[in-house]
């Protein structure tokens, strides 16, 4: 039986195992304070063309979120973020546990606008409410749409005019990056965020975040965040290998190359077949509408999330591809569809 | 250059490295809900022989002391800890970032009485105070030394007596255990604490450690604060692939062993040579006194930590020894010493 | 200028002066541990014929709320409130930088049904969510309804059902058990909740709410939590001598019948004059939906606050009356009405 | 039975009262943007000579040093503090509920030095532990004591040189302006805190202290905080009204001087009957060595708080003074010494 429940069912990319033992042996420093990751921070900066962000190495999303949020903001600020946005639904509050709140605006498609940004800023009026201070994007987003750069561009213009710092989530956006469609690139992000992070976890490293800090005012003391809430490993290394690896001839990108184009496969398959999707999406998750007769069949052989269900004969589900999954697992998967 | 400065210096023992790609593209379920966590777990209770107790995988250290210490208290409720504790010194504030105070008892081999902490609980008489109402202990401790079986069931008792939760940091437990004078088992751990964690990062893996709940009134709910504090690893089958490894044929033991005998050796050696330690230390951390001008030459060929300056002529170093010590390491640095 | 902006405008009813005063000079203890609040709290118990709550007096309403939830509530848990309610929207997120998310359910009458609250509760299925732990209720609402005996039954037993606490901001409790129309007493309240406050400040004391705390498991240390969150004043007596007041001949229920009998004279003139209003009240506020030229006529004689503009030509505002509003007063605004 | 045990065991002085009844019926506006307020801070400024701060009226010590520090740090700063300082000792660890650590410098006279600072910021060194970032001193000292003009000006040095901000807690600053020995007044703390408070509470007033933010970069949005903590009065007014009065006609200096003469009287009458002081105060509260037996005596008329004991047959006890404190109180307690 196949998943396709998520990007992170398997272990990492075999190239990163392989670094982990090319290594094992050697002594360095702790703490993030190795020669592996100084080697993938510089890989980093030069892929992205920028030299003057800081970078730090972290375990997970939810970490990197709550760490880089609860560092920005004073206690009064609180964050912008779309109804569909994974610090607001599914990170146990972790956001609101360091002390913000979360304003949510409404949407169907998993992006903001620069207009709904502005009049949520605009209906925070003194201090008896909160204080809107930093708008939160996920790249790709939690449904599989992605931002263009022309819509990046509005939202930081509207943070600029309204105070307001700019952070993106990029659990996934090697996907984001690697998309058909996507006009953003590394070097964009470094210049029109005030902080995002790219995502290694689902991704092909066994764990792994890169938070990028672009805004010179909000680079200092941060490592004493990432000690204080239990991110600096002592093995720091262990981040570094991977980070290293990944961005080591662009395995990084062929990964996400790679989860796309099986993502493109089976929206193919799945639209010559008749079916409708959710949401837009040209990266590696997608949400198709399916009648739950054949969800039951498919689920004899493979597994996957059931986002919500429609009506009562029709459910939406979730399907993710990754650098690990295989032509033979999109093939036997649209197979199954077809023999309905 | 041989480093001395930590157990931490490498990557990980070859057999967990194995046990990665061994296992490295099964499919299994997120967030610690996999098999090899399930399989972990379960040799970890079969190892302490109880089977009442909740078992997590965690990170790091800081990252376990701050979510279970702060998910165990309720706002108002302070931690009784040594002069020494990692808590109070070296997590830059975690325990006290997540709400709650520290209650400093002066040491200076690393160790609390039960004497020490009645004298705590009595000073704190009322609401205008602080509550104490939790015992952090570490074993091995900071300085190297141990507690005596006794010495916790003396501390047990006072907590009973006391309303305390009694809390165990292990970061380095395994060493602990192994010490030739040790005289408590897992087991006994899992009777006399409420919580207590056992290190894996210092003990040959390349992060990881076990938290473990013994009292029923801890346990509800707690996979909520991993996931809320960041903890909660996609890929929580890195953390169980090697506790799996560390606990099957007791290579947790073996190595922590190894370290141990290790440290005896150099022990041994700089007794025989004339000098004496900080403090008594049967396990992997030892705390020589030496003269500055011999540390100066020994720093040419080996890395270790200036832990104080005792007087104008002399200070403290700290030598640490891991389950990748060698031998040679070993007598290079005796030689070394001799040859001054 | 007559002010009908809140019932906030004025110092305090003359009875609660003169009992400052005549007991000026009178020594006694500190941090509310002084007879007037003992014998304050005792009448209180008296009136609400229950006397097995405890009771604490407070300063304020937002503190009131946050010192409770934050004591009642451990990390992970998460309130369910109004989308009108204070706590969310106009308390500068006084709830979150406790670390708890309020999950707002949306109304437009200010209420939430028992229906609405499992449907919350039924969303949150696992530690990737926070968990909904605690209704929270204002009664009267922050749009001037009341919630019926019925309707609070109803929401008694979802919370029993799905193991929530029921916790009611009573700022403005006064006004809601004179209204008419009301069937609760403070006798129902402290059965059917875990806890509530009876609101002083706005209903005329210069300042304290009276926290009652019905749960027992919710009792244990609560004058820790006001210490900590500065909460309990050097003088407490100033609170105790006003409450002590405010439950002698019950004065408290008194000037909340004066206050909704101006705002039923002030409702029953504007009703005549052909006016409809935005919701229901039978309370001391009062949103009656005017053309805006009459708006702008009133506002040269007359202070009050503009809640939302309806349409190009016509916005709602808020009246509140209070112990202080004389017959005058609404006289003299409804004349200016019928002059329009 | 008189009472020496504190300085708030009466109401408010009688013109105090006098003035929230002359201003009762009249109508301004709630949370502190009410004319009295804006009063109160004019004439504060204008007594210290200083128009270029802010200033906040709030209701008590805990509150405003809570609010304060919180608002003034980041999330990995401390505090540095003397042992007996009541942020430390006596506020429920409401500091720490912030998140903020409080670095403890030992001292027995209730002062800490700027060497002391030095020492503390110098044994901070890296990530892995806190940054101190805040001073935080007590004038007069929670034993009685002052820091003098030249000892303000060499911390207020090492503050500048180690990045530190300085911060006074003047619960009983009127009386530390007020002592004979004292060379320090208003506009000196102007200019060399970064923020300091004014004590009304412990000198005439039912409730209030005024927060002076010096630092223009603490200023911004400051009422946020307020808010966000319940220390925003809905009738702020409470506290505008009785800090008018405070600072109008010297009525604040008056009061302390007056508090500070009995304590000074009740010295010089103890010093004549041979009796010796735990530290010398030149302030309201005074912390003579006294026999138990006498004590024994003493506590049948008289009320006091038992500081320590100093060995079987001695303790120290604490008088305080304050405005309501009568030449005849202080003449039967030296009698009831004298007759012994």
């Amino acid at each position: 039986m196949h998943s396709f429940r998520n990007d992170y069912s398997e272990g990492a990319h075999p190239r990163i195992l392989q670094a982990l033992i090319d290594t094992n042996l050697e002594q360095d420093n702790g703490y993030g304070e190795d020669r592996y990751t100084n080697e993938a921070i510089e890989l980093i900066k030069m892929t992205m063309k920028n030299n003057t962000v800081d970078i730090h190495l972290l375990s997970g999303g939810t970490q990197t979120n709550l760490i880089a949020i609860s560092a920005f903001l004073r206690p009064h600020e609180a964050v912008i973020a779309a109804s569909t946005s994974h610090i607001l639904t599914h990170e146990a509050g972790a956001i609101e546990a360091t002390g913000h709140k979360i304003l949510s605006i409404f949407t169907d498609n998993g992006k903001i606008s620069a207009k709904s940004i502005i009049e949520m800023v605009n209906a925070h009026t003194d201090e008896h409410m909160v204080k809107p201070a930093l708008v939160y994007l996920s790249q790709s987003t939690e449904v599989g749409s992605i931002y263009s750069k022309a819509e990046l561009i509005a939202i930081r213009k509207v943070c600029d005019s309204h105070q307001l710092l700019l952070y993106i989530d990029g659990a996934r956006l090697g996907s984001a990056l690697c998309a058909f469609e996507n006009d953003v690139n590394l070097t964009d992000l470094s210049e029109l965020t005030d902080a995002f992070y790219i995502g290694g976890t689902k991704n092909g490293a066994l764990l792994g975040e890169a938070l990028i800090i672009v805004n010179t005012g909000l680079k200092k003391d941060f490592r004493f965040h990432l000690k204080q809430k239990g991110a600096l490993l002592a093995k720091g290394r262990l981040l570094g290998i991977q980070f290293r690896e990944l961005f080591k001839d662009h395995l990084f990108f062929e990964l996400a190359k790679h989860a796309n184009l099986m993502a493109q496969r089976l929206q193919d398959g799945l639209v010559k077949e008749g079916f409708r999707f959710m949401t837009h999406s040209p990266t590696n998750q997608l949400f198709p509408v399916l009648p739950n007769e054949l969800i039951h069949i498919l689920q004899k052989n493979f597994s996957f999330y059931i986002w919500t269900q429609l009506d009562e004969k029709h459910s939406i589900i979730r399907l993710v591809t990754s650098w690990a999954t295989t032509d033979q697992h999109i093939t036997d998967f649209l197979d199954a569809i077809k023999k309905r």
